[in-house]
């Protein structure tokens, strides 16, 4: 680490001082991801400049690296014949994700300077939806035919693996495109040059359907561990595979869609830092006023018991750490089940298991927090009357096993809804749970204080 | 997906018939990932016979996708001879993982049934921090001299293959065992027979240190894209190399303990079903104490002005919906931040940048929220009077924007501090934006309505 940022001060100092030749002799050398990490720090004046100087390969390959606003930025400034050259030396699958996100002019700029056939696919891939295992893949495969000997597979992987974004599982496919094996480059290596593909490959294939979710790709990495997954279409011919270096994308986008939801916001693919401020206020302010709404019934509870706080007023005191404590000891349940669920360790049919142990969880966590609060207020307010101290403990125990059920309950029961279970978090749980910690605490009052 | 439901059900039925040579066969020939799901879904009394009932290499490779308390349940029941078979045919760093988890007798048991080398790597292994690179890596992996050629290193590729994790990716190291160089298979396969190793390789290897965390990988691997990541001792000696899909469980992990942290909970690697109810509790207890205790500050503050609430007690219904109002926006900023800086998206360096942007969203939400507050008061509880409906509003944009302004600084200060950010969002910034909203609150109840 120390010797990559000093590295990139390096790169700094000769761009400054002019050193171009120097500077550009390093970077052909140099890994793609650095070279665009470099290029986003440099003032945006600075970019196209240093990009210009890049050899074609390496400016392609750094490209696939830059952020979407460098990437705009560049191909708005380029020259039709070097996005040309860009556009072909990329793998299409970066090409695909840069024009998903880029306005129309852009768009049309890159289509026009790429060739019928490439241009063809891009446009299918366009219409893939959104976070489809469709929009993921790529169609830089290698594919081999049942009757080839390993020698001939071997010669093809030699003759075309330099364009394709991996040669290490290889697919094999009938005449009609059909995905029938899969074939692993370590086996054709270790294999007789004669052995046929057929005899080589392994048949039983799992592949994806061009249509499922990107979630459901990262489920299949995550379980058998692979390095690449085929994509068919509806006649289970192949049509791209997914790499596992993008799952890792997808798994960072999702975790993030689930924590933003579990934080009232709406999910949002754009860097915070890149990120409008009205945008920002937009994906907050809708679940802002929502909660507010509903918030409401918490008012509309104390209103309704307004005769007993008129008769004891210091009961008002300890609403904010009751609807706290219930929302806390809430949130940490749903919290684990959302990411449960997230990691397929919870299932639905678990639903009465999870009640089970969250009583039980709630039990004991209610009891130790109603001791501690009721010893904490003898001892350090023995001016409050007992009563209300024992009011406060009781509904702190209570709301806690409660809180605790709920919290356990809602999420699943958002699944088997088909809702949203990261929305059923943090924050919609906090409202149900509000308004129950005040019913509760108006009726043990009556009980206990009137 | 389907497909594989029907599979597992077919399984299950030649299980209840006893059709185990059928069973076995097919068992055989499957995924061991499919496998290891197979067993887990079985009875605990089947479970062993199952496992006996399969080829010494399956049984290995299914092994390594169990989970541990079915592992250790295995390695309790099975003969010493069974347990070497097991070990031989398992890579390296599957084993340590099932040991670090595994009680002592287990590990004995498996210690006393492994060669001297390989228990010798195993206890060094073993001596790795939690979560270091080095706890991480494997030791099967392809090493090459610089002098060798092209072909020599083909024919080594050939002839130890079988028993490395990756091929794909290999190491030239010196004859001091130092990391100088990686060559991609691919490099090789396209290169002349006779071409050395030196004049293949590319010299500048990126690599992680053995104590380094295993977040700093999963950083390395995020950037670069690797298959596999080269893991050095402090005299930089090659001694190791991480893979992509350990990379993906690492990435799992570190969100769902991001995620534990912000809803309050300590955190934990156990699953949640098999986790006993007393370790939940205990996860949980621990905040939800502190919480309670630093929430009565809320109470501390509500008693202080406990002259205001005796003449207007009607303000204390508003309470939780300003709490609630502000501990959610403040929760949004922080969630942001957090994710932006998990995700190297956000950098100290940026903590102006950040306040600058959320006072901005927090005046939009805030002015929007007041105003609808304030809409909703008059035309639905026009019997309120109008100065507490100013009051609730103004407090409530000013709690938003506040609340934003904390939630975005927290996590920052937190990481400045060298604290975790994670820890410094959900629970604590409620606690400290329901003391600011209750203050706020009360000073605009002082000037507007008494």
């Amino acid at each position: 680490m120390e010797h990559w940022s000093e590295t990139l001060a390096a790169w700094m100092k000769w761009m400054e001082e002019g050193k171009y030749l120097q500077l550009r002799e390093e970077l052909n050398e140099e890994n793609p991801a650095n070279i665009a990490e470099f290029l986003e720090e440099l003032p945006a004046d600075k970019q196209l400049f240093l990009f210009r100087l890049l050899a074609k390969d390496t400016a392609a390959e750094a490209f696939s690296y830059l952020d979407n606003d460098t990437q705009e930025m560049l191909v708005a400034s380029i020259t039709d014949g070097e996005v040309r050259d860009i556009v072909d030396e990329m793998f299409l699958d970066d090409t695909v994700d840069f024009l998903e996100e880029a306005p129309a002019n852009l768009v049309n700029k890159v289509l026009r300077n790429t060739d019928r056939e490439t241009r063809q696919l891009i446009n299918r891939f366009l219409r893939y939806p959104e976070n489809s295992a469709g929009s993921l893949m790529t169609v830089e495969f290698v594919h081999l035919r049942e009757t080839m000997t390993a020698g001939n597979a071997m010669q093809i992987i030699r003759q075309t693996g330099l364009d394709k974004e991996t040669v290490y599982t290889c697919y094999v496919i009938d005449p009609k495109r059909r995905l029938v094996g899969v074939l692993p480059l370590r086996t054709l290596l270790l294999a007789e040059e004669t052995a046929t593909v057929a005899s080589l490959m392994e048949e039983d294939v799992i592949s994806i359907h061009t249509l499922e979710d990107q979630e459901e790709a990262a489920r299949l990495f995550r379980k058998y561990g692979f390095m690449a997954l085929p994509v068919v279409d509806g006649d289970h011919r192949l049509v791209g595979i997914i790499t596992v270096d993008d799952i890792v994308d997808v798994i960072d986008e999702e975790t993030t869609e689930d924590m933003e939801k579990m934080a009232a916001l709406l999910p949002s693919d754009e860097e915070y830092l890149k990120t409008p401020v009205t945008k920002l206020a937009k994906n907050r302010i809708v679940w802002l006023c929502v909660l507010m709404i509903s918030g409401t019934l918490s008012s509309i509870i104390i209103s309704g018991y307004q005769t007993i706080l008129d008769e004891v007023v210091q009961l008002a005191a300890f609403i904010p750490v009751l609807t706290g404590t219930g929302g806390n000891a809430g949130s940490q349940a749903s919290a684990m089940i959302i990411r449960g669920m997230a990691l397929e360790e919870v299932r639905p049919r678990d639903i009465l298991l999870v009640l089970g142990k969250e009583v039980q969880v709630g039990l004991i966590c209610g009891v130790l927090l109603a001791a501690l609060n009721f010893g904490k207020q003898t001892l350090f307010s023995p001016s409050t009357d007992i009563m209300i101290d024992l009011t406060v403990s009781v509904t702190m125990g209570a709301v806690v096993v409660v809180a605790k059920g709920i919290g356990g309950m809602l999420p699943i029961a958002a699944k088997v809804c088909r809702l949203d279970p990261a929305i059923m978090a943090g924050p919609l749980i906090t409202t149900v749970v509000d308004a129950v910690a005040l019913l509760i605490f108006f009726h043990v009052a009556q009980w206990l204080v009137l």
